[in-house]
């Protein structure tokens, strides 16, 4: 089970509303490689992982990204609670607004629902952790897109620390594929489930 | 933040395996009225709701609703963890089986995967409680269901849990509601925004 | 059986043509909270309906709700008929224009076509009543929206008329779910299906 | 705007329960060819249809296609409405039970919900036709596919007459896109746009 | 099997950047009436069409729209291989690029993936060929908008080409229709299935 | 463009019709993991591919995917072409014909249509061979999935050819990967972007 523990992993202090930026930033909200499909994917997986050090990694990452999801949602909520009459007009943004309002709501920028089509539990152990490193090097993509769109220095801070996360776990999934592939086959070099080789 | 206690709300101890039975809980993981969405719904709400209490409401049952998106996954890894070969074979699992062998994936019943779509976060703060009350209906009506479906004991202990739990939930939004329409307007009885009734 | 009457329940008739509009109003055609939906919603509920006077009330707000989509079509239509070229290729209404050109498509603002996974038949009177009213509250919200984003006395005065049914159908599906919750069980005041409370 | 009349385009009386062919009919209530995108696609084009006599007929068939799906709807309610313990249980049923009891949900028989994707409006006049009478074929397909799978006979002389209305609509369908070709240009055979021709 | 040549249908060449075109041009690459949708239907009806004729015309054009696809993928690509800063904040173009950067990813221009949804294979000749000729009429269309909405003469050329194999697509799923006819049934002119015809 | 060679890339000889079998190949042909997304994904990525031989290597491995996905498609038409009128009505086979015959429609096992969802492009070279790496790994396992399901040796055959194939993907794939890295920056080991990195 989940506690609440009232703080942010790491602090965010938008001073500047930015519907327009808002738009951009929901992508790592409910876009298809944000946090809601990282922290999903994660803690989904782990029932089927066999081993008890990656379920409590798939575990531990997982619930750190529940964190960067209300991290991510705060900052779109900065961006927005004090609109003026036009901002809220601005296009792109008011087809967001007539349907949510000020509030925050897990889709992708382009406005599609998250859909979990989007991410993958496959319950082998080897293919669910070459996902996991995709969905990172997904995730870091998008970071590194939302500061080549953002000037504001207090999203961008964030969005370093988060993008900076993205990376610690990749390295971390990547080396629990190394032990997984020792484990499993020393000679299994290119990932095939043992079990079925013959 | 989050903080994981490698605990569940609820103990799950399930003893037969049962794929059919898998098939059917599932939609209380990701199906379009079970835990996640409740989860995910509540704790987006949370941003735009502008009273403390009833955003502190919202985290609390949010974040309990993770812990039973938790449950109803061990329930369905407890039920396939062990199949014969002929279990896996079983119409209705193996078209599960093809694309998420023995794991716990996000979907309805039916095999479709969670949608965004099948939620709502509307930034109003009468009108979220009103969509809140109406999931928590529509999840309990899935757990009534699932208690026609199913006779493994087992099973049935934890779902009625899940069940009391909906209707704690949907007593404590309906009073949320009658306290916000007094603060709001004291004659406002049909729950008009009122900044827009001129 | 339905019959159509040449006639629109309450008077469009918008002057000037405005893309951007559209693509705001068009959510009330095909969104996630539009008159679509509300009107498939409650024409689905009343099959298993187990009331006369309830399976009645969908109907007939069900039916009338089809009037309202094609008020809200007829809208968008008459903000687009005449569009000069300039006004075509506007960002935001080319998207919508190259796939659709000048028609109406039941889509959200945001361009996501409508899905039933927007709505829900649960086939249990309390919840579907309950559904009902997040759905009408939703919808309400919407229209507040329009409202906050609109300049156009036109389109605004159709979108208050509409505005104000969906208070009055709050307030008829609040009645019934009264009466309902007597008819099932006088204690029954947390809308246990009383089914299964053993 | 539309009035209801209290009585089915055609009687529906089915005897016997039988769930698993509810499962197969429910898809021409929101399967991918069913009513709804029918009456749905034929009343959402009459908006940008130019001239008055095929207007009037696509809201003609547009109406007449509300009162099948209300007439599909009645076979799948009659199909289901008394169901014994182990009807409910029944493969393939059970999952459609969880989500929905005992009432008319629009989705397609696999269990994916209705959506718009699944037909155009397109803008162009002799688009739309083409759509329309394509549309009427997937819709008379779907009904030879159901007669070849169902034995009872009550479901089979609805469905018989339901199929025999859409050759009629594709074979208006196929008048109207005659006297259409003929009135844009008498040589354009291979059914061009002749704005853009130059 | 496909075998690649490393050359183009008809040549490509853009000279200028161009966002806003690009995210219009892409719903020929995966919008509703794209080039995606067309070459995997007739791809996929190929299989269950009896006759040779009409199964080497249905691989025939899918292949040659697999081409297309190409060219327009190409078109996408030229038009945002080179942005500047400014160029890739444009509002629209901003969010396609935080989830794709300067991709060609197979969406409509609103921002939905495509779907399977968006087309069908109903495994009746004539049904299939109906499917086909109101495609290709959808397709022909889109390009006649994108000639609406673009000043780009190496745009537009292009386009034009493929508006005229759409045409030439039309008439001959047309001609096909007519010998398919033919063969079934000569007096079967409103395209019964003879077989379910008693 | 392509060229159609009438020929498969590896002979399909089923000798038995098996409808419940076809339901569960058909998730190669269009499910989440499936040979329409592998080669769609792939020839998505080369036009953003900066480095020549990284967008041979797309191309090379897209075009052999198209072949396969011809493969996974004769496989379910000839599981399903000469059925009796008991294997038609086959529970989860029957949900399909109704919808499409017998036709090869682009879906997954549990019946939801393939999606552009299911994959990504992302305009990132590390990001995209990340992303193939880890599709190539779920379709081997969705192959190995099949395998213990199947007990056809016509069928299992042909799949142990293409679950050959993908391993022989996942390889050159992870082998691009080090070219490219050391191509980027020969420090840059955990695969960040160098141009964001300050």
């Amino acid at each position: 089970m989940f506690v609440y523990e009232k703080k942010l992993q790491y602090p965010v202090k938008i001073k500047n509303c930015n519907p327009k930026l808002a738009t951009i930033v929901i992508s790592q909200y409910g876009g298809p490689d944000g946090e809601l499909g990282a922290s999903l994917r994660y803690l989904s997986q782990r029932y089927s992982m066999p081993y008890p050090e990656l379920k409590g990694l798939l575990t531990d990452i997982g619930t750190e990204e529940l964190g960067h999801l209300e991290m991510v949602g705060t900052i779109v909520h900065q961006l927005t609670r004090n609109l003026t009459d036009d901002q809220r007009k601005m296009d792109g943004f008011a087809q967001y607004f007539v349907d949510h309002t000020q509030s925050v709501y897990p889709q992708a920028a382009a406005g599609v629902p998250w859909s979990a089509a989007m991410m993958q539990v496959k319950g082998d152990p080897i293919t669910d952790l070459a996902e996991d490193m995709g969905a990172e090097q997904k995730a870091r993509t998008t970071y590194d897109n939302i500061l080549r769109l953002s000037d504001d220095p207090d999203v961008n801070d964030v969005i370093k620390f988060l993008r900076a996360r993205e990376v610690v776990h990749f390295q971390r999934f990547g080396e629990a594929m190394e032990r997984l592939r020792e484990k499993l086959n020393e000679r299994n070099i290119y990932y095939i489930n043992p079990a079925l080789k013959g």
